[in-house]
């Protein structure tokens, strides 16, 4: 899960003053216009994203909703072949082509098809 | 992570459409005054909850916010002592005993200490 946060390094030093958890690497993404951090738990990874980019849709979403859960990510084998399936069944691509993010290979499905979900498919480098 | 919805059983119905997915259990808990179906992905488990109390937490979220991410959970080994730990950390508890919840003995931090994003944390049974 992705969570939208105004200060990146505030937010990594909640998550280890609370949980002594430390993010295994930060990096920006100028593709999506965020520096992110990635901390592991168990088999999850929960990142931070601060906007680099003013104009971008996590700047918008801290000024709409605040800080919080953004979106999820959900990790495919083959990312082509679910983006061909999901819009089959009716899903609302936001990307009809996988590009390169943090996670590897991603593409994003629009909230209207998941409940007001902003699901990220990505298949690993 | 757990996902506010209107009406649970088209929820479930669109996971299993787009992802082949079944609920492993589908409960009701008076306690948080929600319907809740479990559906589980590798170690992740995704629930969709739908208000059946009109006055609870989650009625109001989708009533200010829409449909979406509501909270996320983490799990614990005893949540009895992490409650006191996070305590005196500084932590915002909105329990700050555990009780019985879906998952097991659970508790909520507050959003305030985590960046916008609702905590819960839970102790299997």
């Amino acid at each position: 899960m992705a969570i939208a946060v105004k200060n990146l390094d505030k937010a990594v030093s909640t998550v280890e003053n609370l949980f002594g958890l430390m993010p295994s690497r930060i990096e920006e993404i100028p593709d999506q216009g965020v520096r992110a951090a990635v901390i592991h738990i168990g088999d999850t990874e929960m990142e931070f994203i601060e906007p680099v980019n003013p104009d971008g849709g996590v700047a918008r979403f801290l000024e709409t909703r605040g800080e919080g859960i953004h979106h999820i990510c959900l990790e495919v084998d083959d990312i082509d072949e679910e983006l061909k399936r999901l819009d089959t069944k009716g899903a609302k691509l936001i990307d009809r082509q996988a590009r390169k993010g943090l996670a590897g290979k991603i593409a994003f499905i629009h909230p209207k098809s998941l409940h007001g979900v902003l699901l990220e498919l990505a298949q690993k480098a």
